[in-house]
């Protein structure tokens, strides 16, 4: 794979597409397919806004470290020396090799594999051999890259100036998260999945449940059907009723137990999000096959299993549902017009033993099955809008209208970004 | 794989390089391996062509489908509650997954997996959950795609307004055709192989036998040398003279038998094709290894196995050759510059019982492995043409002259569609 | 992969990123991931410079030839009739087949395999069925490449007129590589790999031992680190001096005995070169796990094992090191932006019997280890390079001064090839 540098930018061609978005409908096709939108893509979008890449309880001790790469940007994520949590460019300053090749590790230094030239925790250089008098050390630190940490999930942005909404995204969002105590988790499983789509199809089956009673038989064991909105009907009426008050009921628990559980909606924010704490069906415990628990010892100061979900997105790349037990988070990292890594954790409180307190295979059942069922769904709408015969769709004002949130969202933020250029 | 709806089109160059192509000669490079000129063909030959995909008897029931993607299209072939065979783009009309992604299928309705909006087997939009007050079915059929049986073989065009002379091949090729009764064939064994090389060299190849003696030892077994065309040379008279006695009485016995034989060439119609009844040699009855039959129950209504083969060519992408006992069909799908599908079917009579009327290993070797020997001269011929010192050769006049008859119905065609635009 | 004749070629962009190229630091990102670079490059450099392909002892006989592909190139080398080497363009004139598809063979005449036109040794068309009265052989000869043997080593160049000064480097290193007796050599391995990276971060690689230290545990063992060059200490002068001894006893030594050894450096000439004998460490014989010779028979009129290591390097994509019993030989073909292929060949006497006289696994150890850890380090500065983070970074005046060598001749042989169009 290559970056082109000094490719033909048709960026009016760009602004005209931009421009003449349908809003209620799906996008036109070159969104998902062109070469030119996926690196406009990642030049406006994930190169100016916070990008979720990592939980801090991945980095518990100083020089514990993770990488992840946002387009063709290698990241590194440390923990320094004074238990802060910094990011660089995973970039030596020499030659330009990648300084750390592991997803995940721990060093005293950063040492270049190539020719040796080493960093400490703060990005200082301080050493690099066979250079002349004269070399200024301190002109070759490892370049920063700015991080936030909202209650130990970690947003990296590129830009020199990023969005400063973020910090109303972290006071309103820290008293949701901070009960689950994320420090205070461990990773219990990860896994990568490449999905054969473009990552804007990733995020719109994300962003409703229509599909779900259809698609996804494990994931609706849990979820209660009234929870995915729909279009009004008398017969279900009495239904809703019902499951507003449990709702109404469970909130009335919950913030009593400190768990905040009422609904922010702040998606047309530069650092869009959306929040809320919904009950789960049947036991209501967990996102598991049976509803229960998957993890015997609850997260931080949680004393009741029955603590719903807090589910939470974030504009343009990421989910996580908190539930009393365990911790899922997601996070989606374009890779081409047509390919976009889905990566998936599960948490559990860093004491519970594998085996003991929870069983791997339990944990992740839910939530991989369900990742399976939506890749196939991005990969048919792939092939599908590829098609001359393509044309955008109406969405449900019922059951898409948090998908036309994502996609003015982006059509918004493209328009800031051409605008910016 | 991407398709750029906004990608910089270097029109003039690919007129220029049309306009310069030499009559008798192979074509220029750039044919053979540029994507602009690949993303031509598509829209140029491929979308405003009829393609030939599939046969009748795939799909002998109402809700059995296949499907199929020429280029970036995915189409949808059905038999309908009519028992009409129609074709529709493949494509949901909400968010635009593909609506059937299995290759072959039976439906009652059509089901889009996404949202399970519900279309009949007619294209009509009968169901779609949460939409609003006021959304109207009706304008949410599928689109269209046109279609022709020509006696069981499956043409289907992508264009508007579709090349009218379909209906003289249809109107000349019938009386040829139906006497093998397609409708009452299945399809006994499928091989589907992608060649490392442009379209062009697949079809080119196919257009000659200059390369049969030296490449193809199964095959040659069934083919009389003389059929194939020649240098003259005073040594062949009298063995050419024997053939063509052989060709006269072999026409006219099976033209008494109601088996049209005479050769009609119309390979310059934009909806060109060429078609001829040729004895085969030893046995004479079919192309396989002993040149017996490789079904014992014959087709229709023939009585003699000793019926030679019946090609038939069509521009742009397929062959066939009809046999007493069975028929060989292949399509020609282009894929990128340099990988094309190659899809061959070998269809026997419906009641034919495998293992007590054929085997399938004696019915497919033949051409099995001729297209494995021909996909090596293709790959070949592409890593040649992609050569600097590559030039346009000439065709000899005696054994390429319907690979002349190819290439410039494909110069005329794209000149055709520079012009329309 | 495809070729494309008719793309928009942003030249000036190219110019521009010449021009302001930084002499002493690494090279702007789109030199080492830019397709239209890659581009550049085979024209500019791979298209017009002696490339460095193969070795004479690989076709001792008549008919004997080796195939090679620079770039999309498909070059033909071969022995003819008379004993003398030459190259063709492997591409039939005919239909632009490839003649011969493998890497070695033995032939009588060239016959096409796609409709058997036949070339003698000398590239004349001596067959070709089915052409027409008046079809002129002599006008559809092979076309002919530019070939040059240095005692053995094969260089082969695809401009209509070639760097002249290839002759003073054959007449400058004849004497030096004659000694070894290329012709009475044989392939004794052969090891093909491909780095995920730019060639020239293959080349920069090769041309410094800055790295070796941290990353080659094999080579290091025969190699004085003296040898690398390394910044002044004071503490290093005795150590120098020692050094130094050896190399001017070794040279004398070596120099007695028939064996040139002061270094030549003409990296800056187009034909650009450097040569030098340098003694080895330990046992002194040869690159070996513990320094001793790894073939029992020693090459040409050589009697002494202890004959140090005769290294030569050339522009743009070879190297070679040749020992008293066994030459190792290197040659590198860029592939696309960010793939090269590293081919290497191991020689020894033709008379040295395996398992006799040597062991394959010990005569490739420590260059098989060493290219293996090469190419991580290449693909780890590729990963590193793309990122928008990157910016040349210095090279070191004592140990990377030949990178600087090879980046500016590069640069200059780009600015001239821009220049001449």
């Amino acid at each position: 794979m290559q970056q082109s540098a000094i490719t033909f930018q048709p960026v009016h061609k760009l602004r005209e597409l931009v421009a003449r978005r349908q809003p209620g409908h799906s996008l036109e096709a070159p969104f998902y397919n062109s070469q030119e939108v996926f690196e406009a893509d990642l030049k406006y979008i994930f190169q100016r806004h916070w990008i979720y890449v990592a939980v801090a309880a991945e980095i518990p001790e100083p020089g514990d470290y993770v990488t992840v790469e946002i387009g063709k940007e290698p990241i590194l994520i440390l923990r320094d020396d004074d238990m802060q949590i910094k990011a660089f460019h995973n970039v030596c300053r020499h030659r330009g090799s990648r300084l750390c090749a592991d997803e995940k590790g721990s060093v005293g230094n950063l040492v270049c594999p190539y020719h040796q030239w080493t960093y400490n925790l703060a990005g200082k250089l301080i050493f690099a051999d066979h250079m002349p008098e004269g070399f200024d050390l301190t002109h070759h630190s490892l370049k920063p890259v700015h991080l936030k940490n909202l209650e130990g999930l970690l947003f990296v942005c590129l830009a020199d100036e990023p969005p400063a909404d973020i910090d109303q995204m972290l006071e309103q969002m820290g008293p949701y998260i901070a009960p689950h105590q994320i420090e205070n988790t461990k990773v219990a499983a990860q896994i990568d999945i490449i999905e054969a789509g473009n990552w804007k199809l990733t995020m719109e089956n994300n962003r409703e449940c229509y599909h779900c009673t259809g698609n996804h038989p494990e994931l609706t064991i849990s979820l209660y059907a009234y929870s995915y909105g729909f279009a009004p009907k008398a017969e279900l009426a009495a239904g809703l009723a019902n499951y507003e008050n449990i709702v109404k009921d469970s909130h009335a628990r919950w913030e009593a137990c400190g768990l905040p559980s009422a609904e922010i909606e702040k998606l047309s924010d530069v650092s869009g999000f959306r929040t809320m704490r919904m009950p789960l069906d049947r036991k209501g415990q967990s996102q598991t096959m049976d509803t229960g628990a998957a993890c015997k010892k609850l997260l931080g100061d949680i004393k009741d299993a029955d603590s719903g979900g807090l589910s939470f997105w974030t504009q343009p790349n990421s989910w996580h549902h908190f539930m009393a037990d365990h911790i899922v988070t997601f996070t989606v990292l374009p890779l081409s017009p047509d390919t976009t890594l889905v990566r998936t954790k599960w948490l559990v409180h860093k004491d519970a033993v594998e085996g003991v307190d929870y069983d791997v295979a339990n944990l992740t059942r839910v939530w991989n099955a369900t990742n399976g069922q939506d890749r196939h769904l991005v990969e048919e709408s792939q092939v599908g809008v590829n098609s001359s015969a393509y044309r955008p769709g109406p969405y449900s004002p019922y059951t898409e209208e948090l998908v036309e949130k994502f996609t003015s969202w982006y059509i918004g933020r493209m328009e800031a970004g051409l605008e910016q250029g």
